[in-house]
């Protein structure tokens, strides 16, 4: 059933940004296809972003629930938050970690990357691992983020992606990625 | 540590459509925050999408390699597309693993969904394993779409996850969600 084509790429030929916003662009682009024809992509340009496993040296993982707006919901979540212009994406993780739950690490740890949607958009998230966490007593949250924070062990982390109480594409993967080197004890 | 707060919801006050496309619509709103304040939420309007996990008797997963235009990459994911006008996700799925595949499921099992980016978007996609694969004499594949087809065994699929071989969060998740309900072999 394997089947080989020398060629898959999609070539843009002409485009246009359409919309240049706060945390996003989007372009419309025509494109060559593989197969001589042509098509319109459309590509949300996103600055990339960090996902932060918080984990407590008993296993708990520390989670933050807020309203997103785009989905209508309040969602249990990974904390996260897009790269400044120019930030490391470690500074970021370190930054965002302290901003959304007020712990800070001792140890920031890489596991990785991935696409959230690489159909239409260009978003990366690095994924990181943040442990020796200590109380940040200068704590100040962000004014434009309605935060709480939940701590979980790894087994009701891993219930909620089977049971629904995450819904996070981001999260599932994240916990994935963790379970997969063996930080998470279940 | 932990922090309650009464009211998390950020309402709409008004907004405007900036983009209306093909396969997505841009919104910017501004929205009333929970501590009083405003802020401009700008959000990616999706029609949703599933993404299916076609498994052989014998423990391989079907995979797609295909050009990604946003990420300029050619990426293993899971078959996926989008919800066409009012069309179950079931269906979807039977549709789009054919269109992507040429494999045929006898059965389609759905294993929950997820929001793909709830920063931004509202993009809910449906999680479908598929077996009792089998191969459809007369697929012709989407003609916008050049596709290869890649069989990995269960273990080779999480592998990639760790080492890079896979760098889409969809398809990430949704291993985990199958390997969390017992369905992946390892």
């Amino acid at each position: 059933m394997d089947r080989e084509q020398p060629n898959l790429r999609e070539v843009k030929i002409d485009g246009k940004t359409v919309y240049a916003g706060r945390i996003l662009d989007l372009e419309v682009d025509r494109v060559l296809l593989p197969n001589g024809g042509q098509a319109f992509r459309e590509v949300v340009r996103h600055p990339g972003a960090v996902v932060i496993l918080p984990l407590f040296g008993d296993g708990r993982v520390v989670f933050v629930r807020q309203h997103r707006y785009p989905t209508g919901e309040v969602l249990v979540e990974l904390p996260a938050g897009k790269l400044d212009s120019g930030e490391q994406p470690a500074a970021c993780a370190a930054r965002e970690l302290e901003e959304e739950t007020g712990w800070r690490a001792t140890e920031i740890e890489n596991l990785g990357w991935f696409y959230t949607t690489p159909g239409f958009s260009d978003e990366v998230l690095h994924v990181f691992l943040a442990t020796g966490l200590e109380a940040a007593s200068d704590h100040t949250p962000d004014q434009d983020e309605a935060i709480e924070i939940v701590t979980w062990t790894a087994e009701q982390a891993l219930e909620a992606c089977r049971d629904g109480g995450i819904r996070d594409s981001k999260t599932i993967a994240t916990l994935f990625l963790a379970q997969l080197q063996g930080f998470l004890r279940t």
